[in-house]
């Protein structure tokens, strides 16, 4: 039995956004219903290295397929300058749960954005105003990309909108999208006007003022994911309907961390999980809602989901390198 | 950049046991002066396959190098015979903790057999008679096999007696190595004369007898990875100097882990870790000593000292497939 390697190019090729936002839509119903297991993330710090491990772990099962795997992932911001290498790498192993035998190795920073996105537009698809056509982008780094490919998934974006203070990247993103869309340079008040919103970058201090923010936007708040990020005015979240992925991950690392450590936000301030609203315990966006917020921070499940669907078209198509780890024929 | 594949006979003909044997005794000096990260194991039940996962991460910084990973392992008893595959399956990534980059992934089966092998072969080496030359082991399974090429790494074994309640197993062990050894199968009592013992069966009710214990032996207890395990009479225990590999671990799933939850063990029947005795902090065998029993349980950082060794080896001597996860050049 052999194990399928898939790099970041053929885990691209092999995982169509479409359907790795209805696995993890799937994902997080199950993590809802109680059909996942997902231990929690455990960290390595390595502050000689100004670096990080996180490990991630999960199994789940959908009324269609199960699925379980692990993603280790890193975080090096030194990275790109000091070893020209990415600043996140991370491997993720896919195990058959009935064998535990490890079905695929995947490019873990591939993978990584392509959830990510899909989350996101689960979310979209369930609170943005369903005839939303403008998406706005703050943050015009690697996950950007991924947020409009998936986003457009599930509304008809015509204009998009990027916000970046590096010319460079607002340029590159233009380019790559201008063919498919009305895309153009733009403050983050211009993007954050638009029906649909997504903050991608690292910040610490707000950058997304209330008074940009249009009055039925929907906002993927994706930046913030260690204590002490915030990209969203605290505002923002008091007058939202706020959803989030996963209650202990949000209130310790996600965008709703720092003012829920100030006491500004609690447990009244949180409409639910995306999860709920996904089976719909929750309603999604109803004709009386404004704002609305999802804090995502990463679901171990929504990686097992993604590489779920990477695996099977791979494994179809033939794409990878199968590696006899085991010796067993 | 490119990451190392190696196979499990990649793995074994990369990690010459006696080095294994001095980088885990390295990794436990790291994890006793504080040098290591490792977080709890983290457990996924899949009580539908009767199979579980385990996630070990580890990071850890000797005097010569230092090392990070994380172990996916499973155990799903019901392999052999439904699947014909191993009970045990198992990955290890294993990372530079500067960049985070996946420099190797390896096969964590056979990992686990050198470094589990290594552990009890350490505290051997600091537990055990200088002059043991006899060396019994308790179960013919696939770990017997590297408890002796490992223990006869750091004393001079010459004779052998197994003992299992499968002749076959017992037959294939003894052809395997009636040419480096006098090797030849016998009763339990005659395994745990010996100068040395190591224990490797999955039994839930003690099966070595105290009176079959020689007055000076060392016993490695390696079988016991679960609560309810235990291969020990605890008279064993009771009469021993009793060293541990973590006190979470072991007073949870380790061979302690029975008469601790009775209460008939307690924190004053626990001499200190295979660290502190492998840093000197607590002195090893002394001439008073009788028995002495060393709990093995398993830690990640052996595995990613053992992973260490092979990945070290394994570039020297070409020896495994390079795969391009990142395409990064």
């Amino acid at each position: 039995m052999e194990t399928l390697l898939l790099s970041g190019d053929d885990v691209r090729m092999s995982a169509p956004l479409s359907e790795v936002v209805t696995a993890v839509e799937a994902s997080f119903a199950a993590f809802a219903r109680g059909d996942a297991q997902m231990p929690a993330k455990s960290y390595i710090d390595l502050p000689a290295y100004n670096g990080d491990f996180r490990s991630m772990p999960a199994s789940l099962s959908t009324p269609e397929w199960d699925a379980a795997g692990l993603k280790w992932i890193n975080v090096h911001p030194d990275n790109p300058e000091r070893f020209d290498l990415p600043t996140v790498v991370g491997t993720m192993i896919y195990s058959d749960p009935e064998t535990g035998f490890p079905l695929a190795i995947l490019d873990g920073k591939e993978l990584t954005r392509l959830r990510t996105g899909a989350a996101a537009a689960v979310a979209t698809d369930h609170l943005a105003v369903v005839d939303a056509d403008s998406f706005g982008v703050v943050g015009a780094g690697v996950q950007s990309y991924t947020q409009l490919r998936a986003i457009s998934q599930v509304r008809d974006i015509d204009e998009v909108v990027v916000a970046d203070h590096d010319a460079e990247r607002v340029a590159a993103f233009v380019a790559a999208f201008e063919d498919e869309f009305d895309a153009a340079g733009g403050s983050i008040a211009e993007a954050a006007s638009c029906d649909v919103v997504s903050t991608v970058t690292p910040v610490e201090s707000p950058i997304v003022p209330r008074d940009a923010v249009g009055p039925r936007t929907h906002i993927n708040a994706i930046g913030a994911d260690a204590a002490g990020k915030h990209e969203l005015d605290d505002d923002i979240l008091l007058d939202s309907r706020l959803v989030i992925d996963d209650y202990e991950q949000t209130t310790h690392s996600g965008e709703i961390n720092v003012p829920w450590s100030q006491g500004l936000l609690d447990n009244d301030d949180i409409y639910g999980s995306v999860g709920e609203v996904v089976t719909g315990e929750k309603p999604g966006r109803t004709d009386g809602d404004g704002i609305t917020v999802f804090d995502s921070t990463g679901l171990a499940v929504q990686d097992v989901a993604a590489a779920h669907v990477a695996y099977e078209h791979a494994t179809e198509a033939d794409v990878g390198y199968a590696f006899d780890f085991l010796g067993v024929a």
